[in-house]
């Protein structure tokens, strides 16, 4: 018969074990932001989490209080060459001639049918604006949803040929892990559709549909002939969630100010500002795409080139020395930017 | 020296320890319910929670798309015999007309500011609705915020001289309080004004503010003269959150049809309806006010009284008959009312 172990042993066995959790949780602790160099921006980052919530320092927001917001496109993911968003408004151009089929002798339509992608990239913003009109509205919030689904599915960008949702920056989504992990709920403020972003955001970045902000038309309820209700698109706009808009985006689906805001162009400056203006500790982080290697550069500001899509110029720069915020290089910063790589 | 403790002597002592936690939780199992009576209403609560919450159950609903709505005045706290925000508003108005004197002549404040209660309650729509626009709009988001929590701590009500606050149903929050224990995200979805419920939704109702839609106005992102930003409530309406504008805000809101809605009138019907036009378990409540003795009663239905406020009409009941929404009976369904009984 084997001895019965002691209370003394069985301490010691427990002692062994709460040594094993808790040199675990301290490996864990060492980095969360491993995809980070060590530098300025990723200091800030650590710094702002643990004044914020540690009991004793006078920077501690209480748990509830604890919301950070960030862009989307160029912020968590690739917005080059060209939106995600427009590249599935123009994918879906063939599908709504087949529909209406008197648009394919009709500008924009015509060019967008044509393939002719340097013609499509010189269509003026209003051209543009129809066709986003024309392929975002007109239908039920489902079809649209399931519509959505099924392109993000299937559809490739055109550097990686893969997955747009592949294209998340991974340094940003530890950034949400480390933030949620402290306690903070993160909210995606961003001038694309909130109604497409919606429906990835989950799986991408592990925000619920109710914390994505963004720009939003007005739905109208309405009842099929079988009296089954169902929300419409309506081709008129409800939230413009860009520069000014995101802070009163903020206000309305949100209803308190970020502690921490994110954003990487001229349209997050407002958001980083309200954030800012705040008591106590807030972190504003704006992201530099200053590496044409691992992905794209443009500014203008720092020299870099000029782009129409999500430009970060040199006032924006200044005012972000001027306010204390961050500013992230993307190639010094970021030891790696695709959890592919 | 005391004999040192066996193993078999701390298994017992543990498997003791797990009898009690377990025996607790049994008993707290027993009634999530405690302040309803039993019968259908509380029936259909229970068996929505278990159907939704059991892995087995066809109608299973994963956690993540847990969502349940309530409205607010007449559903979850008192809305009898005025809206308390109205009577926010109509206390502010001395102090208005102080900050603008030549509204004291003018009607309809002339009429509030004479205190005379009778004349007050004939006041047209139109006119409250001035009243409400010059109350409600023209501060910057803070000073409102600020406003409304100083009223809310010392406002009483008319007929039990307490805290507005007070007089939430204790039923209802039994409810919120079952469906978050199992998993459900709950909001709220008034036809009142979001920035004002959300001053004290965390408090009373344990709901944060993002997690609160109700009819919102435009504000306007500002500077004030050191340059810092505000934004400041203009009086044009963005969302009124109320009738088919209550599945269109929960839409632009939260993005995700609910699982249950709980209301009490005729501006919740677009609500319960859009709830039960979703597939699996579904669950759709109306309060019914016919208890003059605890609370108030009105309908119209059922021959009750009828009202302006909150109004709950035969072909309300009628269609939940039809439909199979759950009537909410306060005098038979509810063992007590208010948790100050």
């Amino acid at each position: 018969m084997k001895p019965m172990p002691t209370l003394a042993a069985v301490t010691r066995l427990l002692a062994l074990g709460a040594l094993l959790i808790c040199g675990a949780r301290a490996q864990a602790a060492t980095d969360p932001l491993p995809s980070w160099n060590d530098g300025p921006a990723k200091q800030a980052i650590v710094a702002f989490v643990n004044e914020t919530t540690d009991q004793t320092s006078a920077k501690f927001v209480p748990p509830a209080e604890r919301i950070a917001t960030f862009d989307q496109d160029g912020t968590l993911w690739v917005s080059h060459p060209i939106y995600s968003q427009v590249m599935y408004c123009l994918d879906q151009v063939p599908k709504l001639v087949e529909k209406k089929p008197h648009l394919k002798n009709v500008e924009p339509f015509k060019t967008v049918l044509s393939g002719d992608r340097e013609a499509i990239a010189r269509l003026p913003m209003k051209e543009l604006e129809e066709i986003l009109a024309a392929t975002l509205t007109g239908m039920s919030t489902d079809a649209f949803q399931a519509e959505v689904k099924a392109w993000i599915a299937k559809a490739r960008d055109p550097r990686w040929h893969r997955p747009f949702t592949d294209l998340t920056y991974q340094p940003m989504q530890e950034v949400l892990h480390y933030l949620r992990d402290n306690g903070y709920k993160t909210f995606i403020v961003t001038g694309g559709g909130q109604d497409f972003v919606r429906v990835y955001s989950n799986t991408v970045y592990g925000i619920p549909p109710e914390q994505v902000v963004g720009t939003a038309g007005v739905t109208k309820y309405e009842y099929d002939q079988d009296g089954t209700p169902f929300l419409i698109k309506e081709p008129k706009l409800l939230l413009n969630d860009n520069n000014a808009g995101k802070p009163e985006g903020i206000h309305l689906m949100i209803g308190r100010r970020p502690h921490a805001a994110f954003g990487n162009s001229t349209g997050d400056r407002q958001m980083l500002e309200y954030t800012k203006a705040g008591d106590g500790a807030r972190l504003a982080m704006l992201v530099l795409h200053d590496d044409a290697e691992r992905e794209y550069a443009y500014g203008p500001a720092h020299g870099l080139p000029d782009t129409k899509v999500g430009a970060f110029p040199q006032a924006l720069y200044d005012e972000a020395q001027k306010s204390g915020w961050s500013v992230i290089s993307m190639k010094n910063d970021w030891k790696r930017i695709f959890a592919f790589e």
